[in-house]
């Protein structure tokens, strides 16, 4: 058998059509709500490399990634958990193992993905090459005849996963040393329906936020043994029931020089709190209901959006001045923001002008606007070495 | 003209012979240290992917990370500053820009690579693309006619780097955000003979060792106005002029849960400080004087190496329990540590016994060990990420 040169440069060409290589440590993706897809960003260049689309319903979605960086793992609403393959941009695989799902994480060795559910209430691990699912830690609890919801799943160093039961008012931590034998250790009556929670950057102390009742639920979780503990029993909603229009997200909560950063609930307001005592220090006025309150890595600076109606709007705490020093107005309903590894900028999802602005955080200048349909959640491939993303 | 088969599936295989597509997330290299080679390895396999060779002396040599995390600018002791493509593993560029160097650092954007020289004494800064030189920042000092030596080099947000100089005794820190034009602020008087420096992992304070004198000198960098002061008064030789078999790396420090620790000079003990107050707070009996003090990076434990004669043994600080909780033996003249992003694993060089060593932080579990040829220093991709590295 003979190739006439023009189909051997032809087949040449299409044996060597695999994308270029490159380092994944500058990429990411942002999320793409409305149309199930999300962009595969690249944040040296400041660029959109491309799309990868049919990942389900994505509100609310979140995304965890690979030890390596190449891939990333999304978590959608509808209980879809997709491996997008961020150098190929395409679907490495895709189960959907869950009617209601609300995020994950991915354990400290890089081996197991967690997803948490809402319906059937439960955490399941999956191994993150085939995501083959290897441990069902259905969310029982009372009589053992109902499940619960699962909130503010987090990676906890040691290959444990650290979560809360919504309806039960507990927080369970689980080993998945081995991961299909996995060992629960179950914190009870913590407190009336936590609703989201959060590990500090050490992975030290959990944290649940209580929708039931004002305060936090903290558990040391370098000495288990001391069991939960209240914190901040004024923290919530309190006696004056303010409207509520969106509740903050506690991921996002930012530790800085000893200090954590909360998203007050219903009030114009940033606590800040001593990490040492748990006892809140200040507050500092913004613009409106907090949502997410982010620390640039450094710590200078915190960053704060907002609920309706001043969710077009983000505004920037100095930390050594503990006041607001710059406000910013990304476009129509902001609800997310990420920096960059080393801080220098910030990426800004501006939803309803389906455009993702990139700031210099340095003198807040505006670097970049990218095009992203109803962009949401933005995720760089940096978190893979974080604690508790 | 025509092709058989058989040569045009050669022809197939060789134009795609290119290095598989992969994350760099888990990338690394080991120093060996004799060949003037590193070693690429991988992290997630536990595995060494291959040799790059011809980079020169690399005595004392180190390696920062681009933004991307593919390659790796390693700087010898000889002035070579080779940019290593740890995907095709090659060398990418290389160029020698000193006669005698000890160092580098990366630009907080990673567009700027930039070397410390003993000789001639100063720091100039490349292009992280092509090593073009951009900026030359003599170290001169006095009536201007002689130059320093340049130590203790470090990123700082905001695309500052900051130093000391050896014979002058001070501090620069340089604002490198139009390359070619640095400004730099100088912090003179700081105290005699700064051998070594570092900054805090958020990026605020610079502090370094005094070879000439008792102590160490702190600028604040968020308040440059308020100038150098000493810290640790007693910190340094002392009045016992103890034999000192190799001065101790700063670069190593931990700083975890509000305390730094530090090596002692001389002494068989790790000094505990507190970083509000930076006064010291206690001190810990170890094996031998330590060489590198570093922190998993959650904080819990700390792990220290020794100089000769205690050199083949690493121990582990509990921080909670603020004393030595293990010793091991890896092999003979242990010269490196270096943590996974998220520290489950250390990797450690035993230099006379040509291997390194990688062990389970959670229970101190023997997992690997790998064939290098006298290896010193142990970098990963991951770095790239951080402040301060």
């Amino acid at each position: 058998m003979k190739f006439p040169t023009a189909i051997l440069a032809a087949l040449l060409l299409s044996a060597c059509a695999a994308p270029a290589l490159r380092g994944t440590g500058d990429l990411g993706i942002v999320i793409e709500r409305a149309g199930g897809s999300v962009v595969v960003v690249d944040s040296s260049a400041r660029a959109i490399l491309g799309r990868v689309e049919g990942l389900g319903d994505l509100s609310h979605a979140s995304a965890v990634y690979s030890r390596d960086g190449r891939y990333a793992y999304v978590f959608g609403r509808d209980g879809g958990l997709t491996k997008v393959d961020l150098l190929e941009r395409r679907i490495a695989r895709r189960i959907v193992q869950a009617g209601n799902s609300i995020g994950g994480a991915i354990s400290q060795d890089g081996r197991l993905v967690a997803s948490q559910n809402y319906e059937p209430g439960g955490v399941k691990v999956f191994d993150a090459d085939t995501l083959e699912l290897l441990a069902d830690i259905p969310a029982t609890f009372g009589d053992g005849s109902r499940r619960s919801k699962v909130v503010g799943l987090a990676d906890v160093p040691g290959n444990q996963f650290a979560f809360a039961l919504f309806e039960a008012g507990e927080i369970w931590v689980a080993d998945l040393s081995k991961p299909r034998e996995p060992k629960v250790t179950k914190f009870r009556n913590i407190g009336s329906q936590p609703y989201d929670g959060l590990v500090t950057p050490d992975g030290r102390h959990y944290i649940a936020g209580l929708f039931g009742e004002d305060g936090l639920a903290l558990v040391d979780l370098w000495q288990p043994e001391q069991g939960a503990r209240k914190i901040l029993a004024n923290y919530g909603k309190g006696q004056e029931k303010l409207p509520v229009f969106k509740m903050p997200h506690l991921r996002g909560w930012a530790v800085a020089g000893g200090r954590a950063y909360l998203p007050a609930i219903g009030r114009h307001e940033v606590l800040v709190v001593d990490t040492a005592t748990w006892q809140e220090v200040g507050r500092i006025p913004v613009k409106g209901q907090p949502v997410f309150v982010m620390a640039r890595p450094d710590g200078r600076q915190i960053w704060v959006n907002f609920a309706f109606p001043d969710y077009s709007h983000v505004q920037v705490i100095d930390t050594l001045e503990q006041k607001v020093v710059q406000t910013l107005s990304p476009g129509k309903a902001v609800l997310h923001m990420e920096f960059t590894p080393r801080g220098e900028h910030v990426w800004i999802s501006a939803r309803d002008d389906n455009r993702v602005v990139v700031y210099d955080t340095a003198n807040f200048a505006k670097l970049a606007e990218l095009p992203a349909q109803t962009p949401s959640g933005i995720f760089f491939t940096s978190r893979a070495a974080r604690i508790g993303f």
